[in-house]
């Protein structure tokens, strides 16, 4: 699911000009290595081999380019700012080559982030493992544009964590060469579940959508343990957002909510419009926290109903209370168009300078 | 494999008598249910009936029995005192009624729990699922006995824990019915480890027992997290201790230790005895602790050597230090002989009285 641009986006302007002298790039005002980035490279050569395939160059290949970009992502929260990232990357260089967003565009993405390739389209997006040696028919492909389930929302739950990271590619090759379960759930479970899963999507029922995410969640989870070494992403705090979310439920006697944790102890609970200030309030339940009132600690699209859902006496007897401040905030966000062209007066970089904004 | 009694153990006496006006069971000293209390009555009655079937009775089955039981575990550490238990009951049974150590009496074991089934032998023991529906070819066989090892050593790593639990039975039970992995581990990944666990305990080949062994409880573990809703018995300490093994074999340039979590935080450590100096040295210095120089906090074997492990440079600087007091004890023992009878002056009942020492 592409989240919305409001909460979370990233932002890039790209300039080609004859008189720039060299590539540059800038991340959130910092200028960072250019030629020497491989994944930056490998996106940029993509961009530039499928515009001359389509033989419509606007401007000569030898053209220098000033990259600025930045993104308003919590930092090292570990919300796929990456993917986010060469997404926008990517879908900027196909604006500056006038190419549509094609199935081949999204395969360059991939080589950026794996995950980028799917936040090139809106709404729901099917990533294919593709059949292919040489991954080119590994493209992501729009199930269902965001307007289908426009009240999709999510809650963000941030923790703290100190451990040592595995980082998610190194994971996921480990995991492929040791785990002696990746294969029963590459060939079994996964093809069966993106099957239930995209008909859940489309039928918009919030039930069997939420069981087959959560299930999914754990087995990723449970095939990184596997892994040997094992590979560990949740941590205490994540285990407990996954019982009270299973609690919460049964309170309530239907599934409301879903989590779903990536390569990281963060949660990202799915639940629609109208459960938001029912489900938030038990969060601030389960999970107290000092800085519960602070806009610091609540971001994102705001629960106006909220306060008559904490004052209530709701699922708060029901939920197991957690020791304080295990979260770091929280960001309401919900279902998003996709990369769309900013005006040109919201460019980062400064009219004719080498220089970003 | 079976511990030594010496560090941890059950001990049980059993005693019938023509004027026992009822059966009567003490544990730790406290009188605790009999005729209510089903795992018990089907290990006696399974007892009784071999017995019949042997045709050889030795007192009239209408006599009533007086049981005294007793455990030197910590206690709640989930260190399987409930296997241990019903080892020692059946085992004492059997010396009561002159039988001998069976394949059919360690089903009636497992028919109290589970594990138990295997403790009524020493050294290394193989429970075997079986093949039947009604469960009775599903009996523990012995690999080698303790004296095949006798320098395998262990320690067990006792972690403090808040969360909620999942029985292991419980657990157990909703694996088989909501994960989609565990037919896959089940076919496949058990039959073959079982094959290279046990050639590998036939050769004392540590290197390959530790292998085997820690993918073993990681996948253990990965199978309960595929369940649903998902059962997480590793806690963060848990990981760490995970951790801390790897970086130690890394630091070792070989595997010296190896882990093993059952349905619990705790960990246990396999470690041959010439290795546990410097294995306990670098827990130590990876898991401070305020109590580490109380004899309460290092139970079992003593360890002479350890004061200059300490001291030397050894693995200090490779390990990752984690926060104070995260473990409760340490108990260091080794593979045993199993079950035994004791001398007379060691029972746990007064002579001709219906009371328990």
């Amino acid at each position: 699911m592409t989240l919305d641009t409001n909460e979370m986006c990233a932002k890039t302007t790209i300039s080609a000009s004859e008189s720039f002298k060299q590539n540059c790039m800038w991340l959130n005002g910092e200028e960072v290595p250019f030629e020497e980035n491989a994944r930056l490279m490998r996106c940029l050569e993509g961009v530039q081999r499928l515009a001359l395939a389509n033989g419509d160059i606007k401007f000569p290949q030898s053209w220098k380019l000033h990259i600025a970009s930045c993104n308003n992502f919590p930092t090292a929260a570990g919300l796929a700012s990456s993917a986010a990232g060469y997404a926008c990357l990517v879908y900027t260089l196909a604006r500056l080559y006038e190419l549509p967003i094609t199935e081949e565009l999204t395969t360059i993405a991939r080589q950026g982030s794996g995950s980028a390739c799917r936040s090139l389209h809106g709404g729901f997006v099917h990533w294919r493992k593709g059949e292919l040696e040489d991954g080119t028919d590994s493209i992501a492909v729009p199930v269902v544009p965001w307007t289908h389930w426009p009240n999709m929302h999510m809650l963000i739950l941030v923790v703290n964590d100190a451990r040592k990271k595995t980082g998610s590619t190194k994971g996921m090759q480990l995991a492929v060469e040791t785990s002696t379960l990746i294969q029963q759930r590459a060939k079994q479970v996964v093809p069966q579940r993106i099957k239930e899963l995209t008909q859940a999507i489309h039928q918009r029922d919030f039930k069997a959508f939420a069981e087959i995410t959560m299930r999914e969640s754990n087995q990723l989870h449970a095939i990184a343990l596997d892994t040997y070494p094992p590979c560990v992403y949740m941590n205490d705090v994540s285990h407990a957002i996954s019982n009270f979310v299973h609690d919460f439920n049964e309170a309530a006697g239907e599934l409301l909510a879903a989590y779903t944790f990536d390569a990281g102890p963060n949660a990202c609970l799915y639940v629609l419009a109208e459960h938001v200030p029912r489900l938030l309030a038990a969060v601030q339940l389960a999970f107290p926290n000092d800085c519960e009132q602070s806009v610091e600690y609540l971001k994102g699209i705001p629960v106006p109903q909220l306060a008559q859902h904490l004052n209530g006496v709701g699922d708060a007897a029901l939920a197991h209370v957690n020791p304080k401040n295990l979260l770091k905030y929280i960001i309401h966000t919900k279902v998003g168009k996709g990369p769309y062209q900013l005006s040109d007066d919201q460019s980062l970089l400064i009219d004719g300078l080498p220089l970003p904004k």
